[in-house]
């Protein structure tokens, strides 16, 4: 069952350029994490990757995702989020990582992307949400 | 197969008081992620828990783990760890956790322990390692 942020969690995906870490599971059901780029849409959590990363094609085969953020300079507040990978699109994906590179790095285009690369936007709804 | 770690890599473990993200298998196989405080001893990477809490009985029943650290201050030199728990015990553990407090409090003594806690130290050993 999808679960609701309160304000002040919400804070920690939108206040500052704090990454979250994200774990997925690897094929053999082994769980892998990175820190990630993160947006908020209302109560979901969106994560930019490109399509051919070990993390997107993990998401793609198993939705089963969780991730952890804390506080830029109190890392004794922090949120632990376990969810659902509800859609992957291509749709407005390459807008939405120029959106996150104006905010992590001050740039108005993301620089980072490579001929060939097509980036996809990872929705997460969350279904339980401890800590803080 | 274990693998070892870089002078650089450990330093990201070493240095500063920054955690890492640990993620776990829950029963069902889906991820768990939460930061901890670390420690290294040669090239496996302890973490200090109370034997009760969901990542202690997760990593019990299923080895298999992943975490990530990030150098405080520049977000983009980070290490991704997959491994696995080689040891879960009580012993000396008393005494790690203090140690701990003191590298991230400055405490002598862990303040936060609870009628009945029983701290174990929990080593994995790294089976591959990316980023940097």
């Amino acid at each position: 069952m999808p679960v609701t942020l309160t304000e002040a969690q919400k804070r920690l995906f939108t206040d500052g350029k704090n990454f979250i870490f994200l774990a997925t599971l690897m094929k053999d059901g082994s769980p892998q994490v990175t820190p990630v780029w993160v947006d908020l849409d209302g109560d979901q959590i969106l994560v930019n990757s490109e399509q051919k990363r070990v993390k997107t094609r993990n998401m793609r085969r198993d939705p089963r995702v969780a991730l952890s953020v804390q506080e830029p300079g109190n890392p004794y507040r922090y949120l632990e989020v376990r969810g659902r990978v509800t859609e992957i699109t291509a749709d407005g994906a390459a807008a939405h990582i120029d959106k996150l590179a104006k905010k992590y790095l001050g740039q108005d285009r993301y620089p980072f992307n490579q001929p060939g690369d097509v980036r996809v936007i990872i929705r997460i709804t969350p279904e339980a949400v401890s800590g803080m």
